[in-house]
């Protein structure tokens, strides 16, 4: 067992405080890693304020963890202290299912292991990244690679992955019209990404606040979805819109956007039943699509994809006691674009 | 100005009645096919009783058309008298739009011409197939190849590129597990084809009483979708659900049935909105989509797979007099599995 410094809401309704937890001692393919920087995503938030079921408390949220490996297990051949890794959204799946052998962990038929919040195979609770340290299993270790920053990094292994896996998917690349729908955290790295793919990228907001930035990020349009004569000359015009919107969006209105085979694939968690109309999805052979993250081979491939085109998360380095600010700056969409702790002010 | 004997609904209401219609002077890229055979499409039924909206009178449906090209324009090229060939769903297009040009002209940006209830481009409403002869271009005319029966190619015409266009998209084949939801029309040509293709074949239905036709026409599983042991026993199962049902399903507990990357498309019109819960798209990667017929080169690619692979429709042959009836059998699901008109019953 090892201790470390971690802000920890210590109850519901509370706020961040430094505590002290521990970590479990290495098993064989264990490695200790030395968190330097974790990102803010929104579902810390909510998880955090209990909007998605019931959270175990203490609760130390966290899945966007940049860090050096510090110590390994005696089974570990991948990785050697030093080493830059980063941790995403699980730490942990059976291993054997169908799709964990397929390298999809993200969607094991027994559930994933959460990187915090979530009960581990030992039956504790698992506690995040905001943190001086984590224990993972290698598995579930990613390597980030030179040539980007840890702080920029950590960021990528939420958002970055969520948006790298449906644009690869479904053919994000030379000739195709991606738009974004909405450019948030999960977005402005979408438009970075579709941008380092070769695709042709859109961003799809409701208002001009953004536009700047926009560009600044890759995009080659910016298209306000208020706007009924803009929607109007969009009809049948993108191969795919990745919706990053929580809140319920008008599914057979963006439907209608799609040109000859595209899709609709949504990343943000729509509280409500997503319904479309048979003829928004069979005129053009459309889909309407979803995911989760990615798997950690996947992920792996995501990190070395940024890295090598200069892909990175827009950030916002705070301290460990300015958490409880950013996550109201966070819901009121004041952050551009992805809030990261340093790690260093916990000590 | 020929004229041709054929079967029609003179108003709302009425039935069949043997009339006499006109058919237009051959234009330079017009065939005129005599017909020998017109399947009779579920659609050709919601339109006679107009379940789809108002239907213009005479009304001669009919788009699962088999015959012998009769006589070409002086501008055809590919065809000639004597020539086995098909018409489907549609018989023009706007030619020039991104979807015509692309081959896919069931997409047509400004609505493709239907081959019976549509306004032609002379403004004179399109008669069907229950027909002695149809007046065509040449671009919405199939050929069908020998070793296939035009009794048998007719309702490939519809009912067939219907479940070829979605199963060769979504990729059905060697190693894949795909299931037809409902057995009728469509899905018994779908399991063909999909078994043609290589992929195992499952068939989802309500009740048993198609379980040995199924396994007839290739099925290597059949399915009662009432039993909820069967359905949680399939969960993340197949890699692709094509639905022909037209009623509503409850999309949420189909999909859950497909494993990664697992598509659930319909080619059943659904009356209502479909509803899709966001983690029952999520997990898995899962997709929702529709299509509708195919363009005219994938129409042609399917007739020569059929033929190559010995597919065609299982059908019970009616004369003229029997259509009223045979429509209130198929309203009835009393028909396997589709009704083909003989049109030398018509003379």
């Amino acid at each position: 067992m090892s201790t470390a410094t971690a802000y920890a809401l210590l109850s519901a309704n509370g706020v961040f405080e430094k505590t002290t937890i521990e970590r479990r001692e290495l098993r064989p393919t264990d490695v200790r890693i030395a968190i330097k920087f974790a990102g803010i995503c929104h579902s810390d938030i909510h998880t955090a304020r209990q909007e998605w079921g019931t959270s175990s408390f203490p609760l130390v949220p966290g899945h966007e963890i940049a860090g050096i490996v510090e110590e390994v297990g005696s089974q570990v051949s991948r990785l050697s202290p030093g080493d830059r890794v980063g941790v995403g959204c699980m730490v942990n799946s059976c291993r054997e299912c169908e799709n964990c052998l397929a390298g999809e962990e993200q969607y094991c038929a027994k559930g994933n292991i959460g990187t915090y919040n979530s009960k581990d195979v030992d039956d504790t609770i698992t506690l995040g990244g905001y943190s001086t340290t984590i224990v993972v299993d290698e598995h579930f270790v990613a390597s980030i690679p030179e040539g980007i920053s840890l702080e920029h990094a950590a960021p990528l292994l939420c958002a970055g992955i969520t948006m790298y896996s449906p644009l690869k998917r479904w053919g994000a690349g030379p000739g195709k019209r991606v738009a974004i729908l909405g450019l948030g955290g999960l977005g402005h790295v979408g438009v970075k990404i579709a941008k380092a793919m070769g695709a042709e990228v859109s961003i799809l907001s409701r208002s001009t606040g953004k536009e700047v930035d926009a560009a600044r990020l890759g995009a080659s349009n910016f298209y306000i979805t208020e706007d009924r004569e803009t929607m109007r000359s969009l009809r049948n015009h993108f191969d795919l819109i990745v919706n990053t919107v929580s809140a319920p969006i008008k599914v057979d209105s963006f439907l209608s956007l799609l040109r000859f085979n595209g899709v609709l694939t949504n990343v943000g968690v729509s509280p409500e039943p997503m319904s479309a109309r048979f003829s928004s999805l069979a005129q053009n052979n459309r889909a309407l699509a979803a995911s989760g993250i990615g798997g950690m081979r996947e992920t792996q491939e995501m990190l070395n994809f940024c890295a090598a085109h200069g892909v990175g998360a827009e950030i916002e380095v705070i301290s460990g006691s300015e958490i409880d600010a950013a996550y109201d700056r966070v819901v009121a969409s004041d952050v551009r674009y992805r809030f990261v702790i340093d790690i260093s002010t916990f000590h």
